[in-house]
């Protein structure tokens, strides 16, 4: 009468095992919205061998790091920043606090609501819009006000909050990779304050895992004797093109073994990252789906575009590289988490 | 026949909790260098408040951030820090390279030999030494050189590593901290490069835990076209007194949960900390054991030091703001892990 109740234990035993091999089995395709082709099998193929305990490009957990761009790798960036976006929307409310700002340029032209005019604003000028609105406040009260922003704005295409723009097969290969150990960080030419916003519920990345262009701050108390940080127009870091491998040693201290870009910005973060010994992967987005999102280039013989620009050049050195570029005509199947 | 298989299983059960609360007791004390006192007693407290569902003061895993200061908190920084010590060890070097230093000074004076004179350096030329040996070479020849002398230099009085002079009970809050779900952090007025070379190992620290002081890098090509991080003299956070909250704020991104320090230079870490809402812990390790230690203040009429300086207005404002001072010669029944 021994038996039966061993059997049932190894029955029980067997069952659960079944459900993690289900599981596991379940897991396989943990990148539903990649079609098949070399970008997904580039992405499986290194998450394997660097995870694989004993695979010659095993790599131990504390050094997998990957770095992801943010505009146009794993959110729209097109017609325009979504964070340029917020700081034109910002500009009435600086303009009430500072009325003789009404009259004077860049001011005055996005007061006038005149898109054309608005959207031939030279670089000083987005500059100067730029310091009166992310700087001058303390870091909290920024924080409120891109919140309440990012809840209540809208992408004029989708009509939906610019958050919901990320691309679904992002989302997949940042799970992806986390559940394989390794740490993700943002690697964005955007406000480093602005993105940690957001980054969190939007992309599962924690404040200290996004690094982008920042400011100084100033340390200060108010009338209460409460100390708080105030942002400053002190520019201490460009997070774009060769401030990428810089942000990337200052803030995180060590090589990725991955890198994710889209543009000429990205050129020196996968450089950097491919220049490590061992295994490193390094990819780029090609904006090749006018219908599903957009199409740009100059690359590829695609239209120009002033935003996330993607050489020719840049399509030549992936080649001799070995960096792999993501058609997202062709290689994803689903771009967001909202198509059917 | 069936009982006893039934309670074959409940004893096998009962023994594995037995084995589980064994483990629980003897994790009980898990700060063993600590003598019991109201240093230990608020270490335990606030981590059993906040990581414990249901309480009041319960902090969400992702929000358990504590940053610790690093010499005079971590380890030993008397008679001076040790990275000064590896910036004049550096001058031969130096001075080999460019022989015309060897007539200039401060280097003619660290190349005498001369002690007394030596310490009799200022700080502008004590910056001038940290800028010739700590800039000017690429990031990977900084990290190899400073791994090579943490390997070889003694310290005068212990004739021991530099990097075994950490302070036993401090290591102990570090892994408790840990164990508990807090990510621990180094704020260090030290260089953030220098420190990131041995933090994981003698900590458990991980790089990109690392904020200390920091100056920027210059991304270029050597010869072979191989892209490399040039260490510039240009210095991008001094994390030292309002430094930290900014360094805190540009590296982390959120409001720490603990801060522990030891100086004037830890003064502001503790304040912007506590500032925060909820359960809060802010500590200060007090130098008072010229025994096992040095004792410096000039707090509690001990000698004052250039180095580490703890003034009594600093000792006033941790009782008026309820920070906790740790008395190194009452709270710690063990200073290193070499004490018997």
């Amino acid at each position: 009468m021994k038996r039966p109740a061993l059997s049932m234990v190894v029955r029980v035993l067997a069952a659960s095992l079944t459900l993690a091999a289900g599981h596991a089995l379940a897991q396989t395709d943990t990148l539903p919205s990649w079609n098949d082709g070399a970008a997904k099998k580039a992405i499986v193929e290194f998450v394997q061998a660097t995870t694989t305990q004993g695979n010659p490009q095993f790599v131990p957990p504390g050094e997998r790091i990957a770095t992801f761009d943010q505009d146009g790798t794993l959110w729209v960036e097109q017609p325009v920043y979504s964070q340029i976006m917020y700081c034109l929307d910002r500009v009435p409310a600086v303009v009430k606090a500072k009325p003789e700002l009404a009259a004077v340029e860049p001011f005055k032209t996005v007061m006038s609501g005149n898109r054309e005019a608005i959207a031939k604003l030279s670089m000083k000028d987005l500059e100067k819009i730029l310091v009166a609105t992310l700087t001058g406040m303390p870091t909290e009260e920024f924080r409120a006000e891109a919140k309440k922003w990012l809840d209540t704005a809208r992408d004029p295409r989708w009509k939906r909050p610019y958050t919901e723009l990320t691309y679904q097969p992002m989302q997949e290969v940042m799970k992806y990779m986390r559940a394989n150990g390794y740490k993700t960080y943002i690697v964005t030419g955007g406000g480093q304050d602005f993105v940690r916003v957001y980054a969190e519920e939007v992309y599962g990345i924690p404040p200290e895992q996004v690094v982008g262009s920042a400011g100084g701050t100033k340390y200060g108390y108010d009338k209460a004797g409460r100390p708080f940080l105030l942002k400053e127009p002190r520019l201490l870091l460009n997070d774009d093109k060769a401030g990428k491998p810089e942000g990337i040693h200052l803030m995180i201290g060590r090589r990725p073994r991955a890198a994710f870009g889209n543009s000429a910005g990205d050129k020196e973060m996968l450089e950097y990252t491919k220049a490590g010994e061992g295994a490193r992967l390094a990819m780029l987005v090609l904006h090749d789906d006018a219908t599903r999102e957009y199409a740009y280039g100059p690359a590829k013989g695609l239209r120009a575009s002033r935003i996330g620009t993607f050489p020719q050049s840049l399509f030549d050195q992936a080649g001799k590289q070995g960096w792999v570029v993501i058609s997202m005509k062709n290689d994803w199947k689903q771009v967001f988490s909202f198509d059917k």
